[in-house]
């Protein structure tokens, strides 16, 4: 298997520019047995247009029959294998608010939630309260001070807030005290019993329980929010950065703080200040020459998936499809449009179906298909690929790749 | 992923005979977009004909996105991972020349280069000497012993030649003493920072620097090639020879030194004598007899497409399909056809596409491809494979590969 040490090798410099457009969920399914899935639907000229000169196929982010989070799915995009590179789902929250990780922080995901005189789990959400509430409470948590780290509460949706402890020597090797049922006490957390530094684990487990104890004091009237639970510990996983892997100046451009957060991660720098589409490709005009590479991220099409609304994903596609002319006129010299997993309306839920992407460049060498749709790029020269084997063929084709071997 | 020593374990005896005929460089690229291959453009009736009685498909040798080099394209095509066997540059140009290489020689590419009266670099190729001169200077070099090593100097290409030594205890983890610039003395050569056996790296290194030290007083008045310059140092690779892995007694027929080499290097015979496709065709009616496998190398494809030649590529195809037939009429029970990387002539150089490839025999189960081309061999049932399934697919297809698991 191509690794990235390998790759990293073999980069040379080159003024070429490559573009990667990633439609958020953009693999769907037929409402109806024979019916089309979004993408067919849609009404898409400047893609399929791009789909006759381009390369295309069906891509698989983690293995096949895997549904993709939205960080497994973005990491293959970028070139990571998702089973090597994990992102801890604290950390995914933490990306998700926009709170900003750094090297020494364990995050958590928290939930609000009800106990009852005796200590005992009433309610695992807090009734779900709303985000108002939430947030005035997240305030409240904020005076609790912990010995030796700094503490950051940020509220999220509804009853959810995200916990960052930060310090040296944490560990994220930390069972959860969410016992995942109720009518028992919310679980003592403890050093995971795999735990590679014990000691670390046992003193960060001791630093979130007195968090907890603390919280109990300060929440003591607010029921039915009157504790809270702690899952999902994680730090910033181990990973080379994009930029000197694929030798690439890379921005992300993206609206939501999740896809901007799962950028930086990688070390892309993150242009703000898009609220749109048409936003996004503004960003993208302008700093389209002090970059090398582009992710530009559109989330609607995800949204409107899980939404189950069939009609306005379709809706947000042929609006992409509008805006494709954008990114042409610029020229790039590898276009790569895709998606980060499938949402089918129908499912209401990312799933593991396979999702349509295209390579378009000088050099391609391009397929029969001239279909930007599932059923188009299941007849693409690509096949069912690793949605890892973009960025190399993507750098081939941008001639930022030299030989291997002679 | 699948190992040659689980091939190995399955392979049982049989007396059919498999040909891969590889024409080097064979995969291309149209010159203006929207046109036709070089393999489009021929016409392949032999081949076709075969096309649609076998197995197609793309394949890739190293991984998507990688360009082969010589080495790696045909470790794939015989069976061996690439990215796990890999082979030194001063290996593969020792082949390249012809030089026999033992299990105790350590290779050196070597330029001749030009030194002012300080010993400074003011030449990397010593003004790119004629081959003539560097033949003769190359015998001056004989001259130089060392001790306890045996020592060969092997011309090459004008400013360019081969040092081997050859003893026990050598090691090829040695810096390399071409500075890559101007200006400045040539390196003292020295043991690589992560040698594993840093003694034997060290004492190689201490070798080598006598010999540059010799070379320069015997080149003391050869200005501009009054000095030299190593690097690439290389042992052959430790791996398994394709008869003992594959059960074949396998012969190998090519025209230039470095391929007869590639097959040496993996433990098969070289028949020689062939200056052209039309004699290496008399040497496998010849012996076919006597061998279970045959590599047959076609070289001038890849030169055509080096050139930028687009029409002489055409042509060498033409005259390959039209020698189709003597292979044919020899009844092998396998018959591969494909080629060790892509050389396409709008490029003028080795490339990362993917290479067409079919498989014929009795029991292939062929596909609704009848075309031998790029994209052609994109609608074939094989998709697109790596080269290393091409070994146990024709061992299958060849009835000599058992049941694995009961």
């Amino acid at each position: 298997m191509l690794d990235l040490k390998t790759i990293r090798e073999l980069v040379e410099p080159n003024t070429t520019r490559i573009v990667m457009l990633v439609m958020d969920g953009l693999g769907g399914l037929p409402m109806t047995a024979g019916g089309l899935t979004e993408l067919e639907t849609a009404k898409t000229p400047n893609m399929d247009a791009l789909a006759a000169q381009s390369l295309t196929g069906l891509i698989t982010h983690v293995a096949p029959g895997l549904t993709p989070g939205s960080g497994p799915g973005h990491l293959a995009l970028f070139g990571y294998n998702p089973l090597t590179y994990q992102i801890g789902r604290g950390v995914l929250e933490a990306l998700g608010i926009g709170f900003p990780m750094g090297p020494n922080d364990v995050a958590s995901r928290c939930n609000f939630c009800s106990l009852d005189a005796n200590g005992l789990l009433t309610d695992r959400r807090a009734g779900r309260i709303p985000t108002e509430v939430g947030t005035k409470l997240v305030q409240k948590l904020r005076a609790i001070k912990l010995p030796g780290v700094e503490v950051f509460v940020e509220p999220g949706e509804g009853y959810r807030f995200v916990v960052v402890l930060r310090g040296e020597g944490l560990s994220d090797e930390v069972t959860e005290s969410d016992p995942q049922r109720l009518g028992v006490p919310p679980l003592t957390m403890g050093a995971a019993a795999d735990a590679k530094d014990p000691a670390a684990a046992k003193r960060t487990a001791g630093l979130l329980n007195q968090f907890v104890a603390e919280a109990r004091k300060v929440l003591a009237n607010d029921h039915p929010a009157n504790g809270n639970l702690m899952r999902g510990f994680a730090k910033l996983p181990d990973m080379p950065m994009f930029p000197d892997v694929f030798g690439l100046k890379a921005a992300a451009i993206a609206v939501y703080p999740m896809y901007k957060g799962l950028a930086k991660l990688v070390g892309m720098q993150v242009l703000d200040g898009a609220h749109s589409g048409e936003e996004e490709m503004a960003l993208l005009e302008k700093a389209y020459k002090d970059y090398d590479f582009f992710f530009v991220h559109i989330k609607w099409t995800d949204s409107a998936g899980e939404d189950g609304d069939f009609a306005r994903k379709v809706g947000v596609i042929e609006d992409v499809d509008k805006l494709l002319p954008r990114i042409l006129a610029l020229n790039p010299d590898v276009l790569v449009v895709t998606g980060d997993h499938s949402t089918p309306a129908l499912l209401k839920s990312h799933s593991w179906h396979p999702v349509p992407m295209m390579l378009y460049s000088k050099h391609c060498r391009y397929d029969a298909n001239a279909e930007f749709s599932e059923r188009g790029c299941a007849r693409g020269a690509l096949g069912v690929m690793p949605a890892t084997n973009i960025m190399p063929l993507a750098l081939a084709n941008a001639m930022r790749l030299a030989k291997y071997g002679a």
